[in-house]
């Protein structure tokens, strides 16, 4: 069981290290790598072929237009996760576009504007569904999640 | 193995029977439901408590302020996949807003805005992470787009 | 009389604040509550159902996919004013378009972004209809307001 | 118990009249009349300030540079509800920010684009507060689309 | 000769202040008034009533459900600027669409975002058709702007 | 008296007619012309340069990346009024923002997308201001507007 | 001299082929494929890899997620046009997005939403700075635009 | 060979050096200029019809209204680059549209909003066509990106 983080460019990293953070609390395997579809197109075609001998799902963040979500799910028959990474000028909205709005037959699991957190517990639920441990911490989280809510749901009130 | 195809509206189904036609081509089990967030939002909850014991992965349709996807998220830990559904008047951005931009610790698989067909796609391949004979499907019909397209790649020259 | 002020993460309190000050000076009484559609999905049924027995109004703030003020008028038939809350990305257009864009028998009387004092003057405007003293009160604040501005109406002229 | 319907323009009609439909369906007595905004500014102040005399509740339609919600409610205490009429070129959303980004202390509880209906249901769950019978009749709405729905939950399903 | 400039709240005074600068500089007399559509609508519709006695010109800045343009168009003849002011969280095309897309027969002249200078120029180039004096003084500021820019147009070269 | 209409292409008559019969109601002469910034920009700078020997104001219409109202107003001191006109893939959206984004210096009046009648009850309200009979054209249209609406308000009322 | 275009698909054709038509009227050689990016990665690479050998210039059409001229431009050191085909829901705004927004070092020379035709015609434009005899032609199309618009500049006048 | 850039205002500088910096980097010559459309049209009008002369390409950059990339185009059969310069309020989307959007028969090679850097290297790979030696500096470029990246690629794993 091993997930792959991969991002377009090592600024990318600020928004994506909350997968791996997610990913370590949920005692899930990770390898991350900057792999660039502009600048390293032929490495990250070689990345994606082999990526289904040793990954489950792969988390791929990227930023603009963002192709590298879509071109690895192009690549490997395996799940890929895209994180949209907030742009400067238009939030991320040209983000989103680029990786969601994939042709028939490529699909890309897209989260939200730098929702790399999500993207590490969609990865989570997705190998949930063949290792059964993976699925009880999933279970937990939303549990622990659940309580912490509950424990501070009261803010006060006013009676004149 | 089984996957749930639900939608929020029997209007839906328009749409949504693309990703049943895609799981029948892939050989996947279904069960198709119209199960609304708003109008019936007790049996979405019993539904989505239960998934667990009958499907692997859910794909859920909606439009507007499409909720059905993040609730049922919110009631299991399967992975959720969200088909935006296009509306009259904005496109469906509408849609694609309120299913994509989940907030941490409940993500929604998100596709593009009308992609049913590779809500199917993105389901077979999270089942061919723990069912081998899946995977097999995915590649196979990934080998088979590329045939088609290289059989037909040449559009014409001109040598004036 | 009471009003309940509902947001779905206690971050949202920096803007739902104005709506419990504004409900102060207009002596309404409320009780304050984080309830999360997403991590407390089952309290917030509960909630929402048992709303009608101690509550003539919701006031419910939300952010992103923001799916509780609509999920809360799916389990209840008081009146549900939304409060789309601003996101760091798209601004609040996704909470927005999440909020107002209900289907057809579930509506959510929805004020601007980060509009919460306005989700407490509407929450009097729908109280005043029964309760002619919060009518007076909307009534005064309107005065007010119209001779806040009138006061200070002269900004200086110029001639030549 | 009295609702008033109003509209920019005559052909606001085509979408308002679904609000008429659910109300007379509700069984609330309506009066609805073309207040123009920017043509008939003097009436619409006259009739606003008025209103409070003879209506609980005002449904306000009107589409583009739409005025007429955020007006309606300068001129009165009651709870005005505005409906973002669809646009040709901007399918609506430029009448949707122009109702719903109203400034503090002038609420309008805006409903979906061209969610007439819906600003019907919502007045009916306003009135609901006041007069028990009408929200008799809203839940009782509820449960009928509940039932409507579970009756035909089930789509169909599919075994290879 | 006399322009109105009208804004809808005091805060707008830091954007409208440059129309103000504008018109002082081209020795166009003013008056500047806070008139707010939704706090004073009756001191609105008296003020734009009368303004024809007074004005030539009306500058109206608003924002977010920017109404006082529009409104203001309504109850004079006189040719109306709307300047739509920045909001924070839509960065002013809520402002925009509520000015800008006004219906058949109620113009309002609008301006650039946050363009209050050239409300002020626009109201120039309007009152040089009947005022000589204002049309060389516009003719003369867009001479200074060439000058200037072709002063300083060389920015460096390089050859290697 | 007398007001140029020009636009792009001859395509976009379709839409400016609406200018030509407006202006025609209101008997005020104008000279029609097909000039494009893009594919005659000296005839443009020519025509543009000469304007203010026989025109008044200008009314440009243009769609897209739509530079004839701001390239015009760089031309020429008088008033000119921009129509963005509607544009197939982005509903005008495009057209709007070139026309009324300008910089300091260069205003171009804008108004609705789609809008060439109200570019001519603008120019009306603008040459009203020199001229007292179109004034009076301006406020008795007005006034037919006001009793158009007035003389047919009811649209009927029920009671159950 | 020759220019290559491609497409992602053979739907692209319908608005693709006024790039070819616009190739074949300036006599401009041209070689026309569908290349997928996403249906056929390793072609594609393979495609841009070798193009420079025979190609000046690269034409590629792609919609949605459109990835295909980006990823071109990673493998070749031509320049490559993006050409954003119009989408169903969005109207082509993902395409355009997911086109020009390239990050550093790997630029895509974007034309507008359906630009096809403006694609053949920068294609020209880039030749001619090699070719001078397709710079000619270029002049001499503009020169023919310019007589067309010049011819039927008039349009009409009206004297009351 | 010699690139002209161009910006419409001083404060573009800031944006467009990063386009100086390239083209030093790569060794190509060029002249820096504010040309302002708006401001001084006929000195653009002149400067770009004498450009062919001089220069081989042209780099535009402009902001809001974005008129200078597309009139250059107009006034001359160079390829011209357009780089659309961030806004305050709309993130720079008002400039990308003014920009891209143009009519057929005069395009504009739009790079991404900011995107000055991408200009340059579009220019060298379009002079790249000519002169062998500015391609190869592409390739040389895009190799040691490549390399850039291989080299800090990987950037931690973990194993539970």
């Amino acid at each position: 069981m091993k997930v792959a983080v991969i991002m377009g460019s090592i600024n990318d990293l600020e928004v994506m290290k909350e997968a791996l953070e997610v990913l370590k609390m949920l005692e899930i395997p990770y390898e991350a790598r900057v792999v660039s579809a502009h600048r390293t197109p032929d490495f990250m075609a070689e990345f994606a072929k082999k990526a289904e001998q040793e990954f489950d799902v792969i988390i791929a963040g990227a930023g603009g237009a963002a192709h590298l979500p879509g071109m690895t799910a192009a690549y490997t028959p395996l799940p890929v996760i895209g994180v949209p990474i907030p742009t400067k000028h238009l939030g991320g909205l040209d983000s989103l576009l680029s990786i969601v709005q994939m042709p028939r037959g490529t699909p890309v699991a897209t989260v939200a504007i730098g929702g790399a957190a999500n993207a590490a517990f969609l990865a989570a639920r997705i190998l949930g569904i063949k290792y059964p441990e993976v699925k009880e911490k999933v279970k937990k989280h939303m549990a622990q999640m659940r309580d912490e809510v509950l424990s501070k749901s009261f803010l006060g009130d006013f009676k004149p």
